[in-house]
């Protein structure tokens, strides 16, 4: 399969070149984050100041802009520091956190996509309704939508609109760049049940995309490693064991991830 | 025992509701606060800035206030919040870490306690000392006081003259509505050798508050849980293994509570 | 060796005295840090408000300045309480995180040697050269420099010029007060594959300096409980385990350290 044959280059050129991926992002989930770049080859740098974060993204290879824990001195980088991506050419990957929730952050969100070109929007259910213009059910920072209840159009559709690439994970994942589709269908719902798991998803995209690799494949391959791992990470749990041990197998999973794991586990299909 | 009776309650709704817990907490053990939450089956919520934590709270079951790392922003988000869930009935947790150590700290308990309503007060003695009006021992967050040395009355006292229940987390856990007290003596002192234990505490008893229960049935629940997961931690290290073995250990057991867990090994006695 | 006598004081002084350690850091590691401060014996506080640091350092054996995530605000904060530190003789170790990336860290870090005395500066290869003067290759907070290459002549250099003990960590770690150099070659490359290990080093080297011991070997001590540590969690990994496994087999080694540990282990040389 020809979509293999990317995905294989991507880990290989995440291993060769180290992508430097600059995020701005919450405080919550920043260290894991941080720790799964790393594990999948990347370089992770944060930053959030608006006097440094352009010259911080001048230096790296893809930009992840995280609202988590968004705040109006942040809210003014994600937008000084995705322009300065734009200039560059580097792929900047939104990850819209509890868009929905609050009027703070429907603002921001609109803010971005009117100021920043996006490579990557991922999201769940709920961020990508709100984003797309449905009024939909959210739970402070979780989805209670089902992603194959309309997902595939709204992929499609958002996509186009905003010319990027866009992912709604959830028990599926959807993928679109406008014209073809993607499922996957890895992953394990343990992974709602650890905080973080939709972040570092996102960072893995950021890693993945920062090869150069289209973001259509970039996005595919972050969001298949990280549901391969976390299959890889529930196998490996023992009776007594629970979610402190599974984190722990989840990041391990990712530092031992090998184009095999692709080969072997990976479940995917376009769709027509 | 009928106080046992709710405690099941608290475990089965929280199971069932997944309460959504607001934090506006410090930076420092706020990746612990989420994974206990959602280890216990609720659902955290991490948001601090003045501009959208009184819709952020809306959506919540409880709000917890922890000044870890406070500053002036998150003091105006600490009032904001607060005053909204008391219009909504809401309830609110607050954890004064370091209180005495420093102006700004009392500063902002002080205003805390004179404009928001609390549900529950946690803190450590020399916290809850330091509220009371006693000076008292500390070192930075940590407390060398002993809550046997005069916890009872102070908690009494404090909880008549606030309205709310006040736990004093130590060796013994003190816990009193201002009429009833229980000592809890679940725990280990290991809990006390990484960071976070006390906000964590603070994050299970919002989670144990949401569902609705009294106050003081959820302070002791979710202060119970933590003292007998601590314990189960600690008997499953094993000769080279320490402090980060004892967290994931932690975390395990949160996620694997059960009922009988509380049946088993509570460990609570009503004082007269 | 003499050498050593101070090493082992310096490990059973942490154990009796708890120094408490004030940091003025970044979001990403903070909770690492604050972990492996209490696995050593020692005792956290983070507290990055103006109107609190100087109030906080008073009641602190160390502080620790990271400026790993700055912003104006905690920049303001270093300053006050590195001032304030200086007053009481409280040791004050700055890591440079990432100078040389941004001319706002280019900046804050001039600010601090113009207006703060160090006892320590720790950074790798990219951040002491930029500091020293000369352009070096950085990629964000990581280093492409070996220390080798010239390191010994900026620590003695750089030592003199700003009075304090100077320490390049990576591969091979050189450590000088300007008169004497010392070369540790304790660690594993696998220590670079976790985020934190180098504000972990800086945090150690804080809880050490906090015994009152002399700045070199307080800064020895520190980098050296890091390498020796590292080399052990990485001999426990098993098959299946990666980065995940090793995180929290690093903190059970330093929670398990004992002066045994540098007697079997420390390999370090005074240098002519």
């Amino acid at each position: 399969m020809k979509l293999y044959g990317y995905l294989y280059e991507i880990l290989e050129n995440v291993k060769k070149n180290k992508p430097l991926v600059h995020h701005i992002t919450n405080y919550v989930t920043v260290n894991d984050c941080a720790n799964i770049v790393l594990a999948l080859g990347g370089s992770p740098v944060m930053a959030d100041d608006p006097k440094e974060v352009e010259e911080m993204v001048s230096i790296a290879s893809a930009l992840v802009l995280n609202i988590g824990t968004l705040n109006e001195r942040t809210i003014e980088s994600f937008i000084l520091a995705g322009k300065k991506a734009n200039t560059l050419n580097i792929p900047v990957i939104l990850d819209p956190v509890g868009v929905g929730a609050t009027t703070l952050r429907n603002k921001a969100v609109e803010r971005i996509l009117r100021e920043v070109k996006l490579s990557v929007l991922r999201g769940n259910m709920s961020e990508i309704k709100n984003i797309y213009g449905i009024e939909a059910l959210t739970r402070g920072v979780d989805s209670i939508d089902n992603p194959l209840d309309g997902g595939k159009e709204i992929a499609i559709e958002l996509s186009k609109r905003l010319g990027c690439t866009v992912a709604i994970t959830g028990a599926v994942d959807i993928i679109s760049d406008g014209e073809k589709v993607y499922y996957i269908n890895n992953g394990h719902e343990i992974l709602s049940s650890i905080t973080g798991t939709g972040c570092m998803s996102s960072s893995l995209i950021g890693v993945c995309c920062g090869t150069g690799e289209e973001s259509l494949y970039g996005t595919i391959a972050g969001i298949m490693i990280m549901g391969i791992a976390g299959e890889k990470a529930h196998k490996r749990l023992k009776e007594q064991e629970g979610l402190g041990s599974f984190k722990v197998y989840l990041i391990d999973a990712i530092s031992k991830f090998e184009a095999e794991d692709i080969k072997e586990g990976g479940k995917i299909n376009e769709i027509q």
